[in-house]
């Protein structure tokens, strides 16, 4: 799992960490820390887990002192995709004192909403660890931390899905009835895009599945099916095509549904409903 | 509770619409829907609600629709601040498919993101009715959402406490060991904000109360005590400062909580583990 | 071939034409009209072509107008995709003189470069009209302008290969040397990306080819071969994944390999090197 | 000709450079790259010309490779106005192959560009260079490139032309019309725009020249004229203004133009038509 | 002086509105209107003067109301370059009550700026309307309101100096120093700069005058010259070139200067020291 | 008054410099600089006052010259707060010529500008030291300049009001108007804002004083009242509240509205209209 856990482009985080540092600051300052705090004061200090969990966004977190401040030094003891237990030192910090507490929050608030989304997936990903089927993130992701998020559900053991309506074809329903059947869906799609662009359909019943496949899909979306459907539908499929069940999926049934042979287990509560994990940053020497 | 809901300005809302649909659309297109759906096709949709909850970001979630077509036209059936049941429709659309299937992920992930927000918010809320004590929400915000997640705990019943760095005072633990005590910590805050400013401090200890209150703190926040220590804080404050309890605060012990008599209860889980309320976009006729 | 053209959305090109127009008037204004022209004058005029070509960017063009003027009204007389003679109309305009004389030159750099790219698209897929051969381009694109470019090569009956680095995976000689074999850099992209992105492996030589079809490329691309040698390549090929020729085409010898029977063949020289389609502005009645 | 190229300063290329690298990003990330080169991997690399020309833009080029890498070093071997041949290098590159393989397009993209801007001029240059005349470029530039393609043109020994509608008045045949006349014409733009700006008169027949001249415009041009019209107007002026051909000018006719006396030869081909330069990056050792 | 000023295209103040506008309402809303007044009243107000002067920057002001609310509509009934008394109207303004009130400032703040330096222009205009002199701005100017500023030096009937740094030549005395004397700085220039660009040279003492005619240079600076001095400058130049006087320049002794013969009179003050004309919104009926 | 200046956190002026400096740069290059001075030429410099004033922005002008160079070093001899005699040296630079020569004017721009605020609130607060009173600013601001100007203010010994419309609730004639009355405006505010959120009343009468105090108002603005009025309104509030003067104060006036006794006198010329400080860069050492 760790084997395909690639670290993260600046390009993917820089303007998300001075945006969030900019939400926080506001008109550009820490009016307490400013009024009370002198400015040559240097702060050492660690970021710790409150909680059990696994690590996503380290570096990103890390990033936001250097914002604040050129002079200050963070190193991480624990990477992305770690587990980590309650009270273990995730990152330690040696600066301005200044910078350290100006950017302790924004800090917490990215590493924490990160973790929480690679700990929940961790815990989707343990249930079906015996079996051959992936769990995946869907577009069901918090506004403007898409990317982000992605990279955590990697941290935590889990496999993408398109990462937009541009860079993937997912024919759906509507699709569907417009274009008056899979096959012509699946044809005006295959005349449309080019050969770099990977094509799914979902199916709503069975009765379709031969029609996808055959009408050249490269991937089938089982939509809201039980697991007897679903093991019906691996069956008919043989293999032909990568097959993803989605829809209604919880820590409690997801076993279950990989039991069914499928490739995929979509799962939108890894980036819509994970809670944060707890983090604390403790200052250990401020003078 | 209705009466203090402000509409939101469009000033608050606008960029991050862009941003996020921009997101999805990534380099700028659907493939799917371009490939499939003819330009001159149209569509009548509703958004409707699968759990119960309370609404937060319709007209936030709407605005997505207006970015992809001028002729598109979207109207609530239900306003911020509502409580909904499932089944129950939010919003009718009528226009274009193209752009309503392009930004049903869009609307649908920032209305379910804030409305899960207000709805755990008036969880809360429901929780403390029969006392004096006010929820509010605390700056442990999902990173560049912090606005509307504010109004969205407003949109539950919360009130909000200070928006950012720049715009309140709250001493903690660190300022205070740096400045050598609470009353001079306060001192120095005084000396360097306008009038404009309150003053907050948090004390660990009731011993630290008074030093608090006579110092001048507008408010003190009685951070991680049991409901004895702080229904004691509250006696010995007895009203000449605003009170907030802080810190291990949940569903189930917020009302012993609120008892105690504090004017406030802050929850950082209102806005950093909020789960999404569930919805759907229904195309009703497309054509 | 028209069958597959898909309107552009404006997502795609806003920003690039107002950012095109703030490079042309600078400080903001045009210091000959301002002086000259009345605010109150008003203007008719025509878009023509001065050369045969293809259109590619009507819709782009014709919305400069609307960033100067509320009060211009803008109609194509041919749209993207259409062949066009010389001495022929494209678009009609009518406003205020001020808006159309100082977005001309804009509206013109715009239509120029991307009709340009449309029309070398369309002598090249010429070519190869008798052949199951399609024209691709490729990420040799002109700076800041890729996804109007790739639209372009579209509008010129070309076919899109990836947009960028992160949306399809193209495995070079480099890739291959540090993985130690194309077996080996196939394994590693495999378990790195989700399902919905497709790998294309880069072949020097056909020596190279059955381990990059075994090994689970969806792809090759037979890099800088003579037509004899890509015909072998296509013979061992066997259908199973889609072959592309790379290298050296010219519109002299795009046709011999096509004859070859290759799915593909990319062209760098549809975006990087494509004159500009000659275009006027006339301004027909102006008062 | 070297005497005159001045540095480019970092302020004219740096969001240009962002931006073009932005685009083949996309979402962040370069997924082959990722997938299979260990982050730890070092590349030493040339970018080599693959044809003759004029080189500009490489500093522009090199700096593509820090956004990716504060640990890269590029050095130039040739610089920005140096005639190159095929197969001789321009740039040495050092630093972690991560930041080399995934800047490689980007850089290749923005100097092959840039220097086939430079080259075409210099072609142009060469042909006038035993007269006094001087070959300027237009607006007729590439969408948002036109700063870099005005340096391009004088890299190759041109000179530029106005930037932009705001730093120069340019009366044409409309401003003509509508103000009754060249000398009216002159008139309101002496009247409106400071001392610092040049005026220039396009004039269509030489009849209107004589009104140009003593009406108090700085510079004329004379549009779309034979080589006898031209020399008769270079006559007519005798040296009270600068001069400008423009208008059909092309490799083959470009001498003979020169010839008539003229100050300056215009010629939109420079920027709108220019043929890339072929360059390559070579990575010697990867590991 | 009405006939030159021309209307201020919205590309130049457009974003500087949206700026400004949100600088007062930094995260994005009114909280004193928000809470007290109904989304639904409406107001009408006056934008009126409390003090003498000359206007600039009313339709700016006026577009302010626009970005708060579609429904608004404000008239002028003042335009810029108006002389204006006391108690005069400027615009009415009808809408939505709370646009009006939370635009009010802002509009304000603009508009007060930008007469102020209007009607200072004025002044010093005034003292030299008997005299051939033009009262020039100069680069001396507010941090991000150039081009505004250098808009209502016009409306005050003043003429613009260059806009900045790149659009026109100004040699200094350090330029000349390091270049080794005029004739060579001027040498220098000419080589570099192209045919639409003025070289203006700036000279401490009368004998650097001939070298700077000679030299080709468009126009001097004459720096810091008392009267007797300069009107001497105007006759050795006998018209050859433009003069400017400049350094010291107050109401007190402009018409001196004026008297010497310049051309011009460049003021720093218009642009630096302009106080803000008094101004006020009058809400008429507001329910 | 040195105790409360804090410095001023880069987030606050370094988009603002930049700005600034893009402003003269326009596209990009300084042609006098570019064309006379070596690129290798090194500069020593002074930027010295040519006035007495306070300084404020000593570290924001010196941040210009690292935008145009890293190998720039400005050290400042005077501090932000510093009062300063004519021809006292502020900063010595030392680098590139180019950089110094092209940062020069808006560095000075910058520095110029904010320590004429400071000098003149200095010259207010003088005024008032004899007595409890305190100097502050309001919101009629330079647009884009507010938070500088608000740093530049604390700098002159000022305090600050509220930064804009989100911080403070500030009721005025218009709100109490429509709420019916001050109590009314008063218990809508304090139900809809935060308890983090001051409420200040504006009374124009002293009728209306009791009315706001009693209503909850956290301080009372006296506008426009002679110092026998405000005597009187003083008396009433009997330090229940803080108190404002506002309207109508000078240099002539301020000394005896604070000898009656209110604590805050609020003056809008100090940022609307306060003349630059007269600043020069002078070249020492320039080869």
């Amino acid at each position: 799992m760790d084997l395909q856990l690639k670290p993260l482009s600046r390009f993917c985080y820089e303007s998300i960490v001075r945006e969030t540092l900019r939400e926080d600051l506001g008109r550009g300052f820490d009016l307490t820390t400013d009024a009370i705090i002198p400015p040559t004061a240097r702060c050492t200090a660690r970021i710790i887990s409150r909680a059990e969990g696994v690590l996503a966004g380290v570096e990103v977190a890390n990033s936001v002192f250097s914002f604040l401040s050129s002079e200050i030094t963070v190193s991480a003891e624990n990477m992305d995709g770690a587990s980590i237990g309650s009270g273990e030192t995730i990152s330690r910090i040696e600066g301005p004192a200044h910078a350290v507490l100006s950017g302790e929050r924004t800090a917490l608030n990215l590493l924490g909403h990160l973790s929480g989304v690679a700990s929940l997936t961790q815990r989707f990903v343990e249930q079906v660890a015996e079996t051959q089927a992936k769990v995946v993130c869907t577009r069901k992701t918090t506004p403007m931390l898409r990317v982000l998020e992605k990279y955590a559900v990697r941290c935590g053991g889990g496999m993408n899905h398109r990462f937009g309506l541009d860079d993937g074809v997912l024919i759906k329903e509507n699709h569907i009835a417009v274009a008056g059947g899979i096959s012509k869906a699946l044809e005006l799609a295959r005349a449309s895009v080019g050969h770099t662009v990977l094509i799914e359909v979902e199916v709503e019943e069975l009765s379709q599945l031969e029609e996808a496949v055959t009408g050249g899909a490269d991937a089938v979306l089982l939509d809201n099916m039980d697991s007897i459907t679903l093991r019906r539908g691996v069956e008919l499929v043989e293999g032909r095509v990568v097959t993803e069940a989605s829809g209604g999926i919880t820590l409690a049934n997801v076993a279950e549904v990989a039991e069914t042979g499928v490739d995929l287990i979509s799962v939108g509560a890894l980036t819509h409903s994970a809670p944060a994990l707890d983090l604390s940053l403790l200052a250990e020497d401020l003078s």
